[in-house]
């Protein structure tokens, strides 16, 4: 049994950003099903491992955490030295890695998170028509954003500095479910932003969470 | 002149959690004042130190920063040895009390945000009348937020675990401005959350902050 347990779906972004960061560290973790479409992570007994009902929970030994970010930021710092160096060592460098962090909470994934909703869950998933009004209204948003990505990735390869990191990381999912909407353009259409996308999305361990998500909706598909 | 330089304004929330981790960390400073009245933020010069428009931003010798709580992390470890231990040295004591800095970002400070702007900005610095649908809408979400702190609050003693740490002081600004307000009920009502905003907001660190603030807004009013 694996010490490490994370329970979640696996097309959930932000349990496929932590499923990301465990793979990029090679660590061995088992995945407990929490079936979002039933509702089962607003209700017992998940929601005591996370009072808000929100997927994923972790559990590494005794330590229970969830909150995605929080849960990467520790397997990056318990794990440090087992595969990709997520962090650096040098704390100015960490510390804008960390800016960058803060970034993609703050002001990429409000407006991913609301582009993916209307463009990809609803039509997709939930068989509801997508309200363009919303759309018109994040996309500039989002741009606006992507614009100052384009600008950072003039002056440094990857958002958090000179190599791969959480920074970059914790977008994979929202870009990855807004690849395969309209919104590709918006990516397309910025050279470095693009790049960074192709490059990001291309990693060995993402591409295998990527597989672990289509495995889990075909399931739901058969529930 | 200090090496370490905050631009921004004493009564923007974000910059008071700056303050607040500085004067915890007994460092000199030099604050820039931002008038944010005037839209200085969102014009030249401010923007090439945030792209974003927001304060504050933050210099310490050669190393420029943007974002509110990734500054505050930066100045916890860089000057972990002088005056309050924000964080833990023991990693897993150290993840939970960054699972509740997340916590803080995207439970209770959006909601928080919400009901100060109603509450607090639109009437007593905008001159706007409050918008009670608004209120009506957030101040259940607020409290299902606090019914969460106040069963952490019976398993510890602060937000982050035994001691005080970044966790419950990147709640400070916007609960000071909240006890301003009608939503003071909403902290007074659980016995545990009323008795850690007493404790929290009677730090010297923080009545400091709380001091800058008040000259800042006297300081607005006379130009």
């Amino acid at each position: 049994m694996a010490a490490i347990k994370v329970h979640g779906a696996a097309y959930s972004t932000a349990a496929m950003r932590v499923l990301a960061t465990l793979h990029e560290k090679d660590l061995d973790y088992e995945l407990l099903h929490v079936d979002m479409l039933s509702g089962q992570h607003k209700k017992e007994p998940y929601v005591s491992y996370n009072p808000f009902g929100q997927v994923p929970a972790f559990e590494d030994g005794d330590l229970k955490l969830f909150e995605s970010r929080a849960i990467t930021r520790y397997i990056s710092q318990q794990y440090a030295d087992m595969g990709t160096a997520l962090g650096f060592a040098d704390p100015k460098k960490q510390a804008v890695s960390n800016l960058w962090i803060e970034v993609e909470a703050h002001h990429f994934d409000p407006n991913a998170q609301k582009l993916n909703f209307e463009l990809s869950v609803k039509p997709k998933i939930l068989g509801l028509e997508t309200d363009q009004a919303v759309v018109a209204e994040y996309e500039p948003k989002f741009e606006k954003v992507l614009d100052v990505y384009e600008e950072r990735l003039s002056v440094a390869q990857y958002l958090g500095g000179d190599s791969f990191t959480l920074a970059d990381l914790h977008h994979l999912p929202t870009v990855q479910y807004l690849l395969g909407t309209s919104a590709k353009r918006l990516f397309e259409s910025r050279p470095r932003v693009s790049a960074w996308v192709a490059d990001i999305t291309s990693r060995p361990s993402w591409i295998k969470v990527v597989d672990l998500r289509n495995q889990a909706f075909n399931s739901s598909k058969k529930e």
